[in-house]
């Protein structure tokens, strides 16, 4: 983004308040009352084609009448003067325009080409904008209060580190009062509406480099203009800023929301999931988790790989309430885990009476200063934790200057401690977030910010694999097609032969019985839904019969269509199967999606997705992760499978996100392959595929 | 419980504190000073072998020297110190004692040796003990502050209705701080320590009649004293006064730390949820849903039946703030919809402009008092919902007068009504914690209470089956005893026919091929193990030589035995099966389980638990909760199961715990159990028996 437009956004010199009301009741009033109370030193412009004043002020008839170009427009009219407002701030050659009306995407057909308009009025202009259905931007530490959300009256909002950018313009007024209360300070937020043209990428990309902003906390309903919000996560990982996120859409539901609250269509949550994990970014689950979250990544760098699996101390003057964030954590498999022998004796030696076991029970004597800081330093000391968590039970409320103090004092130095505290206790919360220590108020806001910290990785940066690739229509591939891209790929697949359907019942075969049949024709997508799959022939007679069902059945249930030719395979065994699929998202581009495969499958929704490509290490995570797949690694006396191979086929099909854009398939599934035992290999019997079509439709 | 020690532990005209310090910084000092702080009108005693005076106090050397016998003796003394303090206690007929100590079941063998002696010691004696490791009790109405929980030095404790009972000491404290903080009075809280004596169930059943006591709330590590638990479970309900509990323990982490905090070997957790949830005791999973969910019982009361599945309304100024609730709830089952056509016009007749759909999106409209009062009450009239949620945006932190009103209001009236505030509004949770109406400052806890809240059930009286059935040892039944034990239940099992080993390869059989040959001998429970089972038998070749490997197998594996008898059955199939088991748990006692069998069954822990015996309603949710068994509806063009025959066996495997004591086995499984197409019923084609021994060993 230009410099200027940058500066225009977030340090404007001038401002028109486009449709700025005179009745401080409306809305349409607030931005201007709200400037004034934080004291905007910038020049303010309100525009009222009906009004001279607007709340005592002059105000001006039009943005033409206006004596300057102001360096950032709020729009604050319905939706169709709005497109006027934009069509005039264009023409004008305003940098920045902010648009509060809803009535776009989210509102039906009309909608959606009203925001065509809107996106027309713009192009080839230098005019950038934010919204529609933005309740605006703030950036504090300039005084500016460029918003209608009702929480930006209240006098004296704090300046900090946190960059806040939300889909839902409503909640940046929660994020802001609810992290105020808990004693942390935003540098900006943004409710960045429909982002039509800027989105949360290019808007948190724009303050990257102002010193002020620390860390950043995204709002969201969907994932739009992917690239830019990795790049920007990034740019962020490099500066050493962290980035968390809360995204709702975890249900159908929520989705469905989504898509009449903003226009959205959101896609499958996992796949978004893998997306923020793949930026580096963190999300929480929980509402208090995500607001804790940037101060807790400030003590757990980002992991640049898969050295070990995390670990974390608790120490605690509480049992029972220790045992809420174990319970809690282990929930979230996040294992908590005692200190060695070595770290045990010389906490011991410090005159504590403690026991061996998986949380460090340091009794009432913990609520006595020294007996804490010395454990949290051996704890620190023995390098064996990613993380200390210090619970602190009703001493917290009542003594915080012997319970919480020598904590404050251990985090001081950067320490990778975090305090859950069992009682009510702001006033040892005030403590621990003035000396930047992450504190909790819940077992579970504990845990979720832990579990989403220690997730995780160093965000990727990736060559831009153009997604529209799957809005385009496909032609969808027949079998045979489909093996020759997996071969083309590196993954094996069973042998074939194919023959037409009069040489079918008696022609040579290339292999032994028992083999399985199938219709070949790419119009036969899901050929065993139409009765053209037959398995387990094991005779010339059985063949003869099998041919002729296929034809038959096929016949019957699709008149329209005649059977050509005829694919047959050995019959091939394995101690497992699985189903691997690549697929592009919208959004996010593409994916690799690994499950079980079979009907459980989708009842339990057991799979794992990672944006592709992979490597070996994150194919193996993806194994570890689908649950039915841990029976290939052999438990309860059956076979281990070939997982080494398994995780090769993964790391190959991830890869067709880099085969060439022209004949690179929108949707590639092998469903099942098979796992054989360890050492053999593992052997694709089923692939679907799709190629998108070209400018000519081929 | 008698009164007179009813009165002694909630009310004592006299109390001695044993073992009072005269050091006020330690914590045998705590309960002089807080029950002087809380202005305590009784008699205090206390009782120091040293000490002439304790705190400035007059002290006494022993309880024997004593003016007269108090009500109630808080031994602060250590372990071996208190055991004599306890036998005092018995020989000058104290009604009731408190034992603050540790250092028994949670101490290893020395530990349960003196938990022993002090068993030994009030055995048949009229003391009645809380603890040991018991921070105390506490009674607010009678300014009783028996405790040396820290949490009670506040001043000025506010009394209120909620009677806590916790088996953590410090989490009296903890939640005592927590409500007061949300505004919440209770009448007393008791830390219950081990339960050698007196359990949560007796100690509350006390307060039952107590009219200032209006609900309960238990902080649970295991289950102790079940039945005791149960009855005042139901007494509670007839009474009205909802009864709610956080439990420890839904990670194996969680448990082993139960273990080795209070020596308590806590069982299965689903096992215990089950249990509570038949003696409807609401579950919440968040320790802040845990403190709202009292005041949310209170309009929703425990479902009687199944008439249909609840349903929520969500009514909001706020999308992004809504959604995040609906998501919550989503996730947890609990479905949010929209009014119906007729409610949704008398709304919009209102004057404000809603659409239809999932959640009622006032908008800004919403803040004037007067729409969301009207659209409160048309809800509330729809008669549609179980619960209306009002999602309040940013005008509740800064006009809670028009925002937070019309919700006061409308709650007033006993409505069901509950509130989430988007942003931080700590004046708005007043209102409504004043006015009585549940809210929810996260969309976490929100959705959990309002779910525990909706899965409530009337609590269910049960004659009590002696669970120490478990506990005792028991002798395997072989196949053909099992089936005999499924016969008298009324649940169909695979036709069989025994022979002798040398007759197995040649006698007639009763019924055709294929058949399953299975060695037949209570000394081999896990046939499949040993190579003791061939199933699909095909022919008389192939059965003789089956018998023969089943030999050959067995003398393998285990040299100490010899197969004398063989079971032959039918071979069976069906759409799927199932495993169907009936288990005895020490705490809880008899308890049903269904799950789809397999090892991803395993995997998933996809299982439903129910105390037995259970209803055909029970037996027909418990299959729609395993989601392995949702295959057997007839998703997927896969024919369906027949689930009325598994919902009669649930029934009837369930009702074991009906049978006499003396032929009542303590474990029953059947698995699998084959359910055959929709109207072909179930067949039990193996089973797994254990009979408990007689006195005689037999």
């Amino acid at each position: 983004m230009d410099r200027a437009v940058a500066r225009a956004l977030l340090a404007p010199r001038s401002i028109a308040l486009v449709g700025a009301s005179d009745d401080p009741t409306k809305t349409a009033s607030r931005p201007l009352q709200y400037l004034r109370r934080a004291g905007f030193t910038g020049r303010i412009y309100p525009v009222n084609a009906h009004r001279d004043t607007v709340l005592g002020e002059r105000a001006w008839r039009s943005l033409d009448a206006l004596p300057e170009q102001p360096d950032h427009a709020f729009i604050l009219l319905p939706a169709e003067a709005a497109l006027d407002a934009i069509s005039a701030c264009a023409r004008l050659g305003i940098p920045v325009a902010t648009v509060l009306a809803s009535g776009f995407a989210e509102a039906g057909e009309q909608g959606v080409a009203r925001e065509q308009r809107l996106r027309a009025l713009i192009q080839g202009t230098q005019l950038r904008v934010i919204g529609p259905s933005s309740l605006g931007i703030a950036n504090l530490h300039h005084n500016l209060v460029l918003t209608a959300n009702a929480a930006f009256a209240e006098p004296n909002l704090r300046p900090g580190g946190i960059f806040c950018a939300s889909q839902s313009g409503s909640m940046i007024g929660a994020l802001l009062t609810r992290g105020s209360a808990r004693g942390l300070g935003f540098a900006g937020l943004v409710s960045v509406g429909g982002e039509v043209d800027l989105g949360i990428g290019e808007l948190c990309t724009a303050t990257l480099d102002d010193p002020q902003v620390t860390s950043y906390l995204l709002f969201l309903e969907t994932i739009r203009h992917a690239e830019k919000l990795r790049e920007f996560a990034l740019g962020a990982a490099e500066r050493g800023k962290p980035v968390v996120a809360y995204k709702l859409g975890r249900s159908a539901e929520a989705r469905e929301l989504a898509l009449s609250h903003t226009g959205a269509l959101a896609g499958e949550d996992d796949v978004a999931d893998a997306f923020l994990a793949d930026c580096g970014i963190a999300r929480a689950d929980t509402l208090e988790g995500l607001l804790e979250l940037p101060t807790l990544l400030k003590c757990i760098p980002a992991r640049r790989t898969d050295a070990k699996s995390p670990s974390v101390a608790v120490v605690t003057t509480t049992g029972g309430g220790a045992a809420m964030v174990v319970d809690q954590l282990a929930i979230r498999n996040v294992s908590v885990i005692g200190p060695d022998d070595a770290t045990l004796a010389r906490i011991q030696a410090t005159g504590v009476e403690v026991q061996p076991g998986r949380i460090l029970d340091l009794t009432l004597a913990g609520t006595r200063s020294e007996i804490m800081k010395a454990a949290l330093a051996e704890l620190e000391r023995s390098d064996r934790f990613d993380l200390i968590v210090a619970v602190v039970g009703s001493s917290a409320r009542f003594q915080p200057e012997l319970a919480v103090q020598p904590i404050v004092e251990h985090g001081r130095d950067g320490a990778r401690v975090a305090a859950f505290l069992v009682p009510e206790a702001p006033e040892a919360l005030r403590m621990l977030a003035d000396a930047g220590i992450p504190a909790f108020r819940t077992p579970e806001s504990c845990a979720d910010a832990i579990s989403a910290a220690l997730r995780r990785r160093w965000p990727r940066a990736r060559a831009a694999i153009p997604p529209e690739i799957a809005a385009r229509p496909g032609r969808t591939l027949d079998e045979m097609e489909g093996y020759s891209l997996l071969k083309r790929l590196g993954i094996p697949h069973a042998p074939t032969a194919t023959f037409s359907l009069s040489e079918a019942g008696s022609a040579p075969l290339p292999f032994d019985y028992p083999i399985a049949i199938k219709a070949l024709d790419a119009n036969l997508p899901h050929k065993s839904d139409c009765g053209a799959v037959i398995l387990n022939v094991a005779t010339d007679a059985e063949r003869v019969q099998a041919v002729q069902t296929i034809a038959a059945s096929v016949r019957a249930r699709r008149p329209d269509f005649t059977i050509r030719r005829i694919l047959v395979q050995p019959m091939m065994s394995g101690v497992g199967e699985a189903l691997l699929g690549y697929r592009v998202d919208p959004q996010v581009g593409p994916y690799i999606v690994l499950a079980a495969g079979g009907v459980l499958t989708e009842v339990y929704r057991d799979r794992s997705v990672r944006i592709a490509p992979v490597t070996e290490e994150t194919a193996a995570e993806m194994i570890q992760e689908v649950k039915a797949l841990t029976v290939l690694a052999g438990i309860r006396g059956r076979p281990a499978g070939d997982l080494a191979a398994l995780k090769a086929a993964i790391v190959a099909l991830s890869r067709t996100a880099l085969l060439p854009t022209t004949d690179r398939p929108s949707e590639l599934e092998v469903n099942p392959l098979i796992v054989k035992p360890a050492g053999e290999g593992v052997v694709a019997v089923d692939v679907l595929g799709r190629l998108p079509l070209d400018q000519h439709g081929n």
